[in-house]
């Protein structure tokens, strides 16, 4: 079984409660060996996505966007690191979404996101979204509801466009416990080298823990279509959030049937040249 | 010796066909060695650059630039790979430039340069750069001689600024002979999966390679300043300029003097917080 399938969220309802942080689902490894299956998925991670990367010189409109999703301290920036840095840099466009500036939010709240669409041939990532426009923009009431409502459907309408227009979308939620949280948090305090990491909003932000929940649930239930599915990602174990993303961008690049695009010139008659020239 | 002082090039004119490209200088160490230590400078490198990240959550306006020049083939791919795939790449922005575009012939040739300078705490990554603009731009003659002329103090001035806004300027030529660009050429035609790097444009170009020389000279000569100096980098040997440019970049970081921000929050008071809160 493809950990595409394994993680998949299934269409209806979601019940966060139900999904257990702490397992390692269709990963037959413990800590150790997970890092090991993770540095050893990096050749061929970077051969389909140098492959996706080259299909841009034959006009093949595909390109791949990643979307991380999670509370804080669930990982994206791990994930960016550990996972997203396996890849060759070149072809990669990582996008990290801040609350939005005044010009952002004088726009609709996809204007931003528009302009961080990876291009034909890139693996696009967002770390956080126009996901938090449903999310914080809930919780904390940024928004009037109906204004919230209407997101829904536009992210859907967005996300169908996308795909139409050749994007592979990947759309992960790191989900944590609120008690792994404390312990990173804690990390953060306890450790100068992590401080700039924490901000006592984030403290404040917990304290919203269920909320949060159910505005993901709703967001993820009401956006979790055939063309931009979610992946919910058990990620209280960091090794099996690394990995698993890993492995779930190796799968869904693989199904993209990528192959060298074929030369736009003539072959021999380039050799010839070249063998004939007397540079030196 | 740093292998900054050791590659950077001295203050005059410029003879390209001194430096022997086949080199390995400053560096103690073969194929198989020179790829071990590039790996084992990967942690070091990885904290710095994230401390330089880092800075910018205490208004640290430092930023870096890293120029890749070369011939074709020289290798900017391979380094982006292998050496900048080292760091984490949340802080890292590269940005490979073509051929201008209609909208960017129309504005100065600084202008679409401007857009790409990293923001602080980033390192930004120019694959090719305005340097195009004096290099190609002199060969094929794709601007007056007067204007030629009048970009290489444009140039000068515009990179003293960023450099006073905090952008510490390195600037690497990969230095190839024109004997491992054919090798490396024909490689790219014998193996269908180099063959989307290859357009036959390349070999129109290596017929100018005299020239081409001689345009690097001049721009390396007139834009060899204090706030952003040249460094040349023998780049026959790949293992060695994956590695060079690694060193060059690991001590750049760390000439930076760089340090964790002090937290502009009351440590003990949130963990105090933290530790009450009763979230589960």
């Amino acid at each position: 079984m493809s950990l595409l399938d394994e993680l998949r969220l299934p269409a209806g309802p979601v019940d966060l409660r139900t999904y257990d942080t702490n397992s390692a689902p269709g990963v037959g490894a413990d800590k150790e060996t997970g890092k090991q299956v993770l540095a050893e998925l990096g050749p061929t991670l970077i051969e389909l996505q140098t492959k996706l990367f080259a299909s841009k010189e034959s006009d093949d409109p595909r390109r791949m966007l990643l979307v991380l999703q999670g509370m804080d301290t669930s990982g994206k920036g791990g994930v960016l690191k550990h996972t997203v840095g396996l890849v060759d840099p070149v072809g990669v466009k990582i996008t990290s979404f801040k609350a939005p500036t005044e010009e952002e939010r004088a726009q609709d709240f996809l204007w931003r996101i528009e302009k961080a669409v990876p291009e034909p041939g890139y693996l696009g990532v967002f770390d956080r979204s126009h996901y938090e426009d449903v999310l914080i923009g809930r919780v904390r009431e940024l928004a009037a509801p109906a204004e919230i409502e209407r997101r829904y459907d536009a992210i859907n309408d967005f996300e169908k466009r996308l795909a139409e227009d050749g994007t592979v979308i990947l759309k992960c939620m790191l989900h944590i416990s609120p008690k792994e949280q404390k312990k990173r948090l804690l990390a953060r305090l306890e450790d100068p080298a992590k401080h700039w990491k924490y901000s006592p909003g984030d403290l404040d932000e917990r304290q919203l823990w269920d909320r949060y929940q159910e505005a993901y649930e709703i967001a993820l239930e009401r956006t979790n279509t055939e063309y931009a599915p979610w992946y919910l990602v058990p990620s209280d174990k960091k090794w099996y959030r690394n990995l698993a993303i890993g492995e779930l961008l190796l799968e869904t690049l693989d199904r993209l049937g990528l192959d060298w695009p074929a030369p736009r010139f003539d072959v021999a008659e380039e050799k010839r040249r070249l063998e004939e020239d007397t540079i030196s």
